[in-house]
């Protein structure tokens, strides 16, 4: 399970032996790692060289430290990309449009996989969504229900990578386009049109029609787009 | 340009406060961090705090230590994202067929996006990739380009993220999918189809023709699953 470490730059030697645990299955989502000083012991290094490693892995967002507990693998993958994403953002100066875009590209086409994977769950939770928007007045709901909204079809993808990169979208959206959601929903005959899309969206994934389920999705992002100001 | 640090948690402080000269527009890609020695006084913290700040950087992939030469921010975002997206990939359990999936959703409606952005150097680009790829006779050289080729198409999409993300998946698919281009192309008769498609795909874009360079990228992707083992 472990071995001995000797090298130089003994706390990337450490984070490796650690990923290797993660890449062989010893170690997974939520389980507790070892404290620092049982890991120095069996892999032979300095607790100095090991809390380095463990902060280097706090940083990735891999492990999370929990006051008095100790040390754990993490549960939520937002976290592990959220911030490389938002860095490789700034450092390319991108323009939020290259965000929306992106989703777009990638939205486009998870509609067409949830069309084929959907099941009945998610067709309701959709149903349900749908009901609760029209009825909906608050915008700050309005918003959140949206989210949930493609999110559940994101998850009707059933590919976790999909799931796991839209959802880490969404927050590089919130982060980097303030209030891009409410600014369309803000006007009435936007909220209406809105809904309408949403309801199309549903019904071709109801009918599993992947043809529909696209092109209502195409015209949902040419309103996003529309509304769009930087 | 630099605040005093005060707390427990110091060097998060310090990455922080790092990231916020890149948020500012400070740092840029490839610039030269501040010595170990300046940072410590600028900041008001221990060069130990310093140091590792440094260390989780590196391995986040923002900062690359350079031997003799102190540390830079990374020209490259493939480092950044491909270890925390290899990372989700373990810790998701997710099989090779859901990254292949991710590539194709991705690059179904890139091919549009470059239909609509391609400019004439990457026309001429794409059509000498076509030239040599039917005159190849070396496998590994035929792997290389076929990456080249749809590599290039993602450039045409002039949308920074797309590129970015789209290469890192590239390295992920050599990463967890072994010899998978070249399990394709062992076949004749499937090197003259991915010859074909490529062609089509050329020619759907040099005449800006979007429904076909994506019907075109379609039948691409097709052959690919055909051939997909795990």
């Amino acid at each position: 399970m472990f071995e001995p470490v000797k090298n130089t730059r003994v706390y990337e030697k450490v984070v490796e032996q650690i990923k290797d645990m993660i890449i062989k299955g010893t170690l997974k989502k939520g389980d507790k790692l070892p404290t620092e000083r049982e890991l120095a012991e069996r892999l032979g290094v300095s607790r100095t060289s090991i809390r380095e490693a463990i902060r280097a892995l706090e940083v990735i967002g891999l492990v999370e430290s929990r006051q008095g507990s100790g040390n754990f693998i993490r549960e939520s993958f937002k976290d592990i990309l959220l911030e490389p994403l938002s860095m490789m953002f700034i450092l390319e100066k991108s323009n939020p449009k290259e965000i929306l875009e992106l989703r777009e590209v990638l939205e486009l086409q998870t509609v067409v996989l949830a069309s084929h994977n959907i099941n009945e769950e998610e067709i309701v939770k959709l149903k349900t969504l749908i009901e609760e928007m029209l009825k909906c007045s608050d915008e700050n709901i309005s918003v959140e229900l949206d989210k949930e909204f493609h999110y559940t079809i994101a998850k009707a993808s059933h590919n976790r990578l999909i799931i796991n990169v839209l959802e880490v979208l969404s927050y590089l959206i919130d982060k980097f386009i303030k209030d891009s959601r409410k600014n369309i929903l803000a006007d009435k005959s936007n909220r209406e049109k809105l809904n309408h899309n949403h309801e199309n969206i549903f019904k071709a994934l109801e009918c599993r029609d992947s043809i529909k389920a696209r092109i209502s999705m195409e015209e949902h992002f040419k309103l996003i787009k529309e509304n769009f100001t930087e």
